[in-house]
């Protein structure tokens, strides 16, 4: 399949790197500065080395990059909340002109899933997101295996950053600003960790799993979101005496609430994952409860999920 | 879509009866004694009545079933070893007629691997097995997601009654042969449980599991097996003074060798799942490692992952 990918992150990075490993050709490529555009493929790694030196991926203007000849666009620019501007007016573009649409970002898929569903049902093209929830670890998918009617309930540790951080701080007995300044050094930790410590990344990816299991009409500001900024190492020595330990657990539950917070749980529980590690758990009408774990960010992982989303996707 | 559902323990009777929660009808049900045809629809509380009245779901032969009107056959019969009879030949004639097969039986897909698969590409039917490996736990379809070639080892504890035994020896201190007894009055070991405490049932998921991954090749003589019938209750003693407990490990590994056995694992390890729960660890060329869990045996848990393949199929 021909792919224009948008956004040059990590995640739109490893996602032209790893294409031709899945059988496709990247024909478009945009940041936000510059694009390139060729219908025979475009030399990635010359792109790669162009934004590197210049600052972008192309001498091209990055609107080349949504009118280009492909079969799906991938749309991996940062997540943005409200209106989702601008992956929500590519995604548009694309489902106009019935080209598939592969969504790594998770603004329009948490903030306008009913816009965007809306589009994808007048559109020849369809539209797939399984990297938005849980980096490489296959949750939309499954739902989607199961039927979103026969899941009853989600929940899960969805932000590696927090996770690291409160594992970190439970297990060396250190402070939140000591371990967070380590996840910094470390690259775990974003300079800015707002979204992450706070809980607004977990949130967004609730609000998609709300949206999957109820067939929309969740947003950000449905969901109820604490983080993990004010959590002391005292509360977490206090668990570990009774052998429970906190993790930031995003929920949906069978009532259709959706929240995020710090919650006790026991020190082997299946949801005490550690270090960046994501998990999710199911709560299923005929099958029980499926618990899938894996790393739930980073450049290839993300990608992996998305090139398995183009994968999924009817040939045009 | 139209089910003719070959098999009626405890699989076949939860797929008829969950079928039509599904969308699907069932217009015919066979067990080896007996069948019941209805090109409008099955009446699936009849023949299931009709069964334990009777010991048959119903009048006709069991071959009528096979040339029902249908669009999927679902064979769900014992599993046999070798040649896999009769449920090769269910399954042939199936594709034979451009029917689509799903499959519970373990027999055809890992003994028969690739006679399965010639019969499938000369087919318009389609062939899944999503139910022969980890119960309600969708391994196989998230492999076919992943791409086979993208997943580099498999290994995972795959039978439930082993490590229900495993468990217990090591929670209680008890020996083998009374967790056993144990397992058989809940109902959670078969009055003969040599498949499963032999570590064959897991070494055909084993087979099947590198019949995907490797494009075929494999059958249970080609999988080295020990079982757990020789573990003292002392090994599991010293393994816990160490940190560590045992579970029946079943692999495929880098190399493309298959075996199962008894492992020493540490007893925080995700590998060491609990009573009757299955573990699959997969290990990917982008996405690390993926851990997928739960319930691995059970009549609606499997049958969840039937109807879960039946939903991939293409409309005939």
């Amino acid at each position: 399949m021909r792919l224009a990918v948008v956004g040059a992150g990590a995640v739109g990075r490893s996602v032209v790197e790893l294409a031709g490993e899945y059988g496709h050709d990247v024909t478009a490529f945009a940041d936000s500065t510059g694009a390139v555009v060729d219908a025979d493929g475009v030399d990635v790694a010359a792109a790669l080395e162009h934004k590197e030196r210049v600052g972008s991926v192309g001498e091209d203007e990055p609107s080349a990059a949504l009118g280009a000849a492909y079969d799906c666009l991938v749309e991996a620019t940062p997540t943005t909340l409200g209106d989702a501007h601008p992956g929500f007016e590519h995604v548009e573009l694309a489902l106009e002109r019935d080209r598939h649409v592969v969504l790594a970002n998770k603004g329009p898929v948490a903030e306008r899933y009913d816009d965007l569903m809306a589009l994808a049902s007048a559109s020849d093209g369809e539209v797939r997101f399984e990297a938005t929830v849980g980096g490489a670890i296959p949750v939309i998918a499954t739902i989607e295996g199961m039927g979103p009617s026969h899941v009853t309930a989600a929940r899960g540790v969805l932000n590696g950053t927090a996770n690291f951080v409160l594992s970190r701080m439970a297990a060396e007995g250190l402070g939140y600003e000591h371990v967070l300044a380590e996840a910094q050094d470390l690259g775990v930790a974003e300079a800015d960790p707002s979204f992450d410590v706070e809980g607004t990344d977990a949130a967004l990816k609730c609000a998609i799993l709300a949206n999957v299991l109820h067939d929309g009409g969740y947003s950000l500001a449905d969901v109820d979101v604490e983080g993990i900024t004010e959590i002391p190492t005292s509360a977490l020595d206090l668990a570990a005496e009774d052998g429970r330990t906190v993790r930031l657990i995003g929920e949906v539950t069978e009532d259709g609430d959706v929240r995020v917070g710090p919650r006790l749980v026991t020190a082997n529980d299946t949801l005490a994952v550690s270090g960046t590690q994501n998990i999710v758990q199911l709560e299923t009408t005929n099958a029980g409860r499926l618990n899938i774990s894996g790393r739930g960010a980073g450049g290839p992982e993300t990608a992996s999920a998305v090139l398995a989303d183009v994968g999924r996707l009817p040939e045009r």
